[in-house]
């Protein structure tokens, strides 16, 4: 199979959903910021590998910010989206809320980028498809990821 | 917060994506059964949780044939809609597919019912809204739940 | 070591002692669904193993009824036989009890027919021997699995 | 329930069958000496808990010699039986053996002496029933206890 | 107990040690960053909850760059220290290195500053030590600290 | 890299540090006593790799007292030392102690002499350097360990 040069950001996007059980939580039955943190680095892991085809390592996260706690029984949704792409790195932005299904409710409980590099089997990095976005969601995440990089 | 007496089926649709680890395989690094059948019953849990908003318990599994193994380091797509509601009971359809990054390759793994029950806190079985289909999809489903019942 | 052609039903019996303990439950203290049914694949995967002397795969799991919730702290039990055999596959009885240790109450938890299919080290599926009951359990198992066949 | 002030030593003799998957596993494909650790407490807190009705807490554990690895893919079997009884404490005596599926092959891998103390609500230790043997294996078991308390 | 005012920064020095085992690495066998991040985590809560004698929360954790891979099998050491100290936030310098015990090579995975906070039983935020350093190391922390905050 | 024939037991001092979460706990929010043999065992593999840079296996651990139970939410420290050395075994002495980090209390749980044995590719057992004490800890360690071997 022949890879594309290019690539629709729909065509990778993830969506996760945990339902956060007692283990997951300390004391006061909130969950750790640790388990917030291994699921955006395994949602960007697995947009970015549906991006290029290949096999992916975590080369950064940006700094996250918990603004609410999160409750055992409680719905953890995350997505993500490839932003943008360098030759072999894809910039991920992840997208983490916090549903209550007894009423409905649902909060942003972080974002964040991370930077997601394409290796070969012998562990070097290796070229990625550009990006393209086709929605308006797609757009303003593209626009997030300038921002970022233009800081 | 008043609960509606029915909701569309699009409200609860839920969808989970899981990069199989070495850690859910046996030695021929294929995932064990068990893992799948532990997928399905979160995914239907969730989207009965989100039908309802109440608690809810699993009642019965049907059977499951698994039609494809999954590898290590392939991603395992579960989706769930409740097809049908009784006065406390939701029947989910749940579908499993597997799809190799590396090819893009997917095929569905396997589809199964689940029966949750909602129940309050006292543990006694609770009433839940009724559901509709709004697209073709959803009115597929709606078909396939009823074919399985008049069996 | 070369392979019987038939082994008696008691060679593979396999019992699986588990204590519920708070990460396998949700908010009500009650094990997930998904738990028991990953203690059921496993079971019979051991007594399949046990009885073809090879490494197998789950081809199907039959419908499961929940009939008692199982709490935290409380025992689970999960017998499995081989009920049946065809060329390479395994019918597998699993029985899953809970036991109270306070009060030493055993309530059945459910039953389910699994089929577990012997592969070689290539993938492929490779013959079992056939399976004889010598206990009047054993003769009974064997009867459930013919009905459940003629169905 | 009043409890009884005896019990036989087969009625809390428990079995437990563990597949060793790749997670139990260092480099060498070996389990780690710590999973064959909590099996043996497991099982015996397990044990201890059907002689006594109670909760049960691990006072000690003997000297456990590994005489043998146990490797990927196969089966560890772990048997305990109450082996005699103090006024709160239980003598549990473990065997833990390995059972290669492919080969048939059954091995000793370690038994071990536990002591467990039922305790109530409060924390505080409780009486528990005495026990008494029924079968030649269950009196051997009672005289190795007694061989192990005169050292 | 009465709270002190103040705290040297030795009383909460943490150090963890974790071996990586097959569960936590990739089909590469190199560690997933999740798993680092949750370490780090966990890290910075211990440091806190030594430091402040209350339970805390992660409020944020400064971006990540992982500079060098870890295998199956590798030593990943994570330190934590409180460089600095506001009313109820506390922030936690934490270095993460990666030692391969057969070449004794050490090598620098990342380091990261996390922001816990102290909250009391309400769940609200509740004041904390001021912390001092006494030896060089702990001076170079305070001074990386105080370079981050002022950028 | 040529290994060395004597190593300072600084040289492999093992430090770790556990926060006890929920899913390490039974029914009374005690932690498994299994759960603590565990620690012993891995704290003890990361010492013994550090003196030998060889892969290593457990072959005896030593009894084992609990004195005192341990809370969900405490922090359990485990710390190792190579006490002394054979030809290709190494004896390590352990020593486990409960901190809550609220009232700054610290209790010392057990201890125990676990028995490492360096092993190379091939699995057979392999020698290691010998270790030399260089404070009063260690000296004690090292007496410990001569008053163990002279029971
Ligand atoms: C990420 C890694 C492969 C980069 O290696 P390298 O030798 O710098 O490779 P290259 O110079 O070919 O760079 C590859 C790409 O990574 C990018 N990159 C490297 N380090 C980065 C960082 N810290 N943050 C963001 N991008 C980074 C480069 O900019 C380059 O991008 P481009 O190809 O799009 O232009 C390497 O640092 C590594 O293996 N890190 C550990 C990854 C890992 O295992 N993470 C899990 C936990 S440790
Ligand atoms: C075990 C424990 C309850 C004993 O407490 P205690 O104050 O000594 O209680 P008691 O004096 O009433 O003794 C109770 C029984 O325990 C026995 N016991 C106490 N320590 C023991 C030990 N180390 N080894 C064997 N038996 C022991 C006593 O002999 C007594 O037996 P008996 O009633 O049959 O005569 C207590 O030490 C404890 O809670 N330990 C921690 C247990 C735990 O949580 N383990 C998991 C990992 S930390
Ligand atoms: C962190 C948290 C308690 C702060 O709540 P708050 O209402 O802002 O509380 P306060 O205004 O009293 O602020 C408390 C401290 O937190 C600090 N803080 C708040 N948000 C922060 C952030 N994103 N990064 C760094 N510090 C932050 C404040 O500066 C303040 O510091 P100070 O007391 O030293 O001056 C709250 O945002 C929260 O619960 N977040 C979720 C935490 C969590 O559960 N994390 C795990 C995964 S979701
Ligand atoms: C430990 C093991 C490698 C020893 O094998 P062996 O054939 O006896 O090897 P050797 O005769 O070369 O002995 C090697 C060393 O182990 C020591 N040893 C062997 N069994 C021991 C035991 N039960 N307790 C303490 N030391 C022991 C020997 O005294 C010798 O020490 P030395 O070299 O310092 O003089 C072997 O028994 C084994 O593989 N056991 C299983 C280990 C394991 O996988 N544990 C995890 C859970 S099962």
């Amino acid at each position: 199979m022949s890879k594309p040069t290019s690539r629709a950001m729909g065509h990778s996007h993830t969506l996760q959903t945990h339902l956060v059980s007692p283990q997951d939580t300390n004391h006061l039955n909130t969950i750790f910021g640790g388990n917030i943190l291994a699921y955006i680095d395994e949602a960007a892991a697995i947009c970015a590998m549906r991006h290029s085809s290949e096999i992916v390592v975590t080369a950064s996260v940006d700094s996250v910010d918990f603004h609410a706690s999160v409750q055992k029984g409680e719905i953890v949704n995350v997505e993500a989206w490839v932003a943008s792409t360098g030759r072999s790195s894809m910039l991920i932005y992840v997208h983490v809320s916090v549903e209550n299904p007894l009423t409905q409710e649902v909060k942003t409980t972080t974002t964040s980028f991370v930077t997601m590099v394409a290796i070969d089997q012998s562990g070097k990095s290796t070229p990625v498809p550009s990006v393209y976005p086709e929605t308006q969601t797609e757009r303003d995440i593209v626009m997030l990821a300038e921002e970022r990089t233009s800081r």
